[in-house]
């Protein structure tokens, strides 16, 4: 997507074997990028969060192992990155992914060949996440253009929680890509962008890529979606997830359900976009999915920018008061209009996903 | 109310003429008291903010016609009282009906009576907003008390939204009346407050004023209600609002559709605090309700205790990206259980209503 006019992903390679990134950290308030040369530069950018989103993470690793093959092609050396890149967040699934995607590129191999095999497979899972992007927005852009032509002329207004961009992604992003080649395709999009309390990641990350980007969009509280489906002034939602359950129940950022609540409540169409591998397939409803508890700081307290343009951090709420921070909800099912996937959109329902994913139903336990 | 022990109202009587008011521009961070000698103190105290909510603005409207009154009792000042105080808020309903009130009772009185009368009155003004608070206290405190014994055991869970307590009355408040009566006669209540975007008066003070007064409480992100209720971990809801409408419609603070909303999909009783005179008699539906627009920096910068100790201003949003700020939404009134005012709980709707406040019957347009 562009910035200032200039295409980025958020991860590429630089000329002599190096990896450029922008520095997420510094958005929304400064545009800056950073170049890793090495394994543990790479593991420093994930750990401080200069990259952060399930698929760049996954990225970021990869090239994280190309750097270290260039260095030291050892079995031990190969270990070594591994592990080291794995603690930087112990959690994460699609990081655990790339790195075993990696290691079974590069195990057997020469050693001569090692670096420059890195290389290309570090490439490949970026251009695979990409593609898989691109089509997620091409799907989604079909149900765009079917609303609008229902519309039949002015603006359509798509309501989005939370960032589900491509600044999660190596580009276009999951939700927002459909919003990304509705725009470029000239259909007059405009975005409602939810703030995303308590981090912000509306109000920040996707205003920024949006406006980066030049598409019309406005930042409003959590609390206004409601209003906005009730007079009329949103015609669909569309957010990313982080676990869709066999059944269809989808896990996102909290506040999901109550924007879902409330499109059902209007008639308003609620989609949700993923990857494929976003599907929990050992998972049956959402009620299983464990919902994390985050600090109670990220509400408590709010870094912003100062009219002296420096970044200060302030605490926002009374001080003795406990604050509890759940980070995802649950959806039901029943309340998503459509998932839409890499290979097309089906109903949220476990008939619905087979449909896409056959494959799965040699595996299906009912 | 109690703040650290010792018992407050949010406006009082100070021995020789003079009247006490918190100073609510330094909550939650600092508890002051400030002293209004003048007409003009009164009217600077509600221009800035220093006291806030319709019927402190009230009360505190009518202390200043009795400040200026014990000045000069004087047909002119009586008019150059009432004219500088309604300026403060010109569009705040309950400070036109406390002034009109005011040179109800001195209107053709003799100047020597004039300044005890004022004073009189406006400590009137000051008990019957208590009394009123007080009886939507106790008809509230008959729900919760039903509710704790259906759930036979374990703290009541109560959530709000924004800020309906004491600190916008004179003393109980309206939604949290309930909850401090209830708290007080020993009911294990625990409180989710809802931070309450954009103006955080949820965070700020609904959680100052709870825990002040040893109310257990934790604050929440607008968006994390919904996945509560979910988890049956809310009994019941309660809110304040700005007006309803004939047919029992609530406009309230923006984002209390969804809180009624999720309240709805599961079954958790959802209620409005409410003095009767906040009933619209004349307006027939909420959609005919003109919803305010606030100044977009309310979203976009935010407010807080630097570590310091100092107070700052950040931005905290994409610069260059717009924001909107609507300041209510209404929650129909399918969604609301009941209506609890100070002559008892209702129905939300106009046979409700009408039950309640049988003498508008003869001014029913139908």
């Amino acid at each position: 997507m562009r910035i200032a006019g200039k295409s980025y992903r958020t991860i590429w390679p630089v000329g002599d074997g190096r990896v450029g990134v922008i520095d997420q950290t510094r958005l929304p308030f400064e545009f800056a990028t950073v170049e890793l040369k090495t394994a543990e530069d790479a593991a420093h950018a994930i750990k401080t969060m200069i990259v952060r989103g399930a698929p760049l993470i996954g990225a970021t690793a990869a090239y994280g192992i190309a750097l270290a093959m260039r260095d030291d092609a050892s079995d031990e050396n190969l270990d070594h990155a591994s592990d080291l890149l794995m603690e930087t967040r112990p959690t994460a699934v699609n990081l655990r992914w790339a790195l075993e995607r990696m290691r079974g590129a590069l195990r057997n191999r020469p050693r001569a060949e090692r670096a420059a095999l890195a290389w290309n497979e570090a490439a490949a899972i970026c251009d695979e996440d990409v593609e898989t992007c691109r089509r997620i927005g091409q799907h989604g852009l079909k149900i765009f253009r079917a609303l609008a032509e229902e519309k039949s002329g002015g603006r359509l207004n798509v309501l989005t929680h939370c960032n589900a961009g491509w600044l999660a992604c190596v580009d276009w992003g999951t939700a927002l890509a459909p919003i990304y080649m509705a725009h470029d395709a000239g259909l007059p999009v405009h975005v409602w962008v939810d703030e995303t309390r308590p981090r912000n990641q509306g109000a920040s990350l996707t205003a920024f890529e949006l406006g980066s980007h030049g598409v019309p969009h406005t930042i409003i509280a959590d609390n206004a979606g409601g209003h906005y489906m009730r007079n009329g002034e949103v015609d669909v939602c569309i957010v990313g997830t982080d676990r869709v359950a066999a059944n269809g129940d989808v896990a996102n950022k909290i506040g999901t359900y109550l924007k879902a609540l409330a499109a059902r409540d209007n008639a308003v169409p609620f989609y949700v976009a993923l990857p494929g591998s976003t599907i929990d397939w050992n998972t049956a409803q959402g009620g299983d999915i464990p919902i994390e508890e985050r600090a109670a700081d990220e509400l408590t307290h709010m870094t912003g920018r100062l009219a002296s343009g420096g970044i200060a951090r302030v605490q926002i709420t009374a001080p003795g008061s406990a604050a509890a921070n759940p980070a995802f909800d649950v959806t039901p099912a029943r309340l998503v209009t459509g998932l839409i996937t890499e290979r097309g959109t089906c109903a949220a329902g476990r008939d619905g996903l087979l449909s896409l994913y056959p494959e799965q139903k040699s595996k299906d336990p009912t």
